[in-house]
């Protein structure tokens, strides 16, 4: 088992009732990362349901997770033929980290799109940069391996684009294949698209809900994250997800607060 | 006070309980609109709440809505200062009918965006159609005046674009100046996108989630619904409202069960 498969790891303790012990591995300094607590809390879920996959998930980030031993607790609230749904809950220290509402169904991994919208445009990965912030030997980043479009990457050096974008290849540097549960992570793990509007530092997820559409197929992942408006100190991202064989497989938007742009 | 304003009127009858009565003209036959069931939701919600404005909505469709008296929970998991975190849920005869996660904040009213995304293209008001389905004297039709581009209504005729999109403008009959829970009504009161990729029929909305980006200007509202994919009985619609003076207000993507297929 690969560690991101041990860290989201649950152990069902009584019904609708898991334990997890979160990995610090998947931190920036003392705060875990969300996609990976979102993660491990569809888990939960989905060994909670009937169906197979984690269709539509909506998170409401209520405080920062930690390291450590965390429970989560799923009520069922429906069981249907085509989809199941229930409520889900992380705390630590008997407190809510995570509320969300998550719906399962079992997709077909052999379906065909009778509709599919364009892929957005993307270099090729050899001319990719490695990241941002060079290659760290602990946390968050000694995790995933992750290779940025340099047209998006200009802010780094005081030359953002002007709009809020960020796109990656992404993949765990244990190189897993991927599955639900790595775009779950893959999906929060962009550097705010906002940095492409001057706006820089920790820009906290308020909510965020995403679309399971396709069982990714192995190889990278495409993570392309844009955004539509910064105002009021909030500002939106959304990010699509393609898997390597050119399949849509996954849909977000999260709502955040803006740090202060600096002066 | 408008009729809207009268059938989302809310009761409280406990603290985090209330009493609405829900109005049979916002149905389509039997089953109320999903985005009036939100509305009248959002108004407990906010009622619930230190703050002022429903910034992030994300909902469960798990039954249908009726017309008749329903109840409505309010449960606080958070009270900050920038925004406050509830779980909703509506219910009729016992039965859940939306589960939903509610943020509220305090919007700004004269917030100027650092970014704002470009406006999709629509036609003059004048160059619309009224309607697809001909100016109904009941139901959900008689409350609301929607006037559709007609570059993507061609599928009435048997020539949809190929493209899942729809465009509209909006506004309550009743001429009221919108606002927060007319964008709820508003997001869900599109002719469903896939019509133009030759599905048609009643296609159940299973999530949907807004986010309020402002607070609207009087006048018609635009709504911009597309999607992205239509694949294994699923599809995504995103819809944009755009006020009258040309500000993004809302923004919404619903995962829904697509009809099958005419052959």
């Amino acid at each position: 088992m690969t560690r991101f498969g041990r860290a989201t790891s649950v152990e069902r303790t009584a019904e609708g009732r898991y334990r997890v012990e979160l990995d610090e591995g998947f931190g920036f300094g003392a705060a875990i990362n969300g996609g990976y607590l979102m993660a491990a809390l569809l888990r939960a879920a989905v060994d909670a349901s009937s169906h197979l996959h984690p269709v539509a998930t909506a998170v409401n980030f209520l405080r920062p997770g930690q390291a450590g031993p965390a429970e989560i607790l799923i009520e069922s609230r429906k069981d249907g033929k085509t989809a199941a749904m229930s409520r889900a809950t992380l705390l630590q220290n008997d407190k809510a980290v995570l509320d969300a509402l998550v719906t399962t169904a079992t997709l077909d991994p052999e379906a065909t799109p009778s509709y599919r919208g364009e892929a957005p445009a993307m270099p090729p990965i050899e001319e990719c940069q490695k990241s941002g912030v060079g290659d760290e030997v602990r946390g968050f980043p000694s995790m995933v391996d992750m290779r940025f479009d340099p047209a998006a990457m200009g802010w780094l050096d005081g030359n953002p684009t002007g709009r809020p974008e960020m796109r990656a290849y992404f993949r765990l540097r244990e190189k897993d294949i991927p599955d639900p549960y790595v775009l779950a992570l893959a999906l929060d793990a962009l550097i705010p698209v906002v940095s492409n509007t001057g706006v820089y530092g920790w820009s906290p997820t308020v909510e965020l809900t995403w679309h399971l559409r396709a069982l990714p197929a192995p190889g990278w992942l495409t993570v392309h994250g844009s955004g539509r408006l910064v105002s009021d100190g909030w500002f939106d991202e959304n990010v699509e997800i393609w898997d390597a064989a050119g399949n849509l497989v996954a849909q977000s938007r999260q709502l955040a607060r803006a740090a202060r742009p600096k002066a």
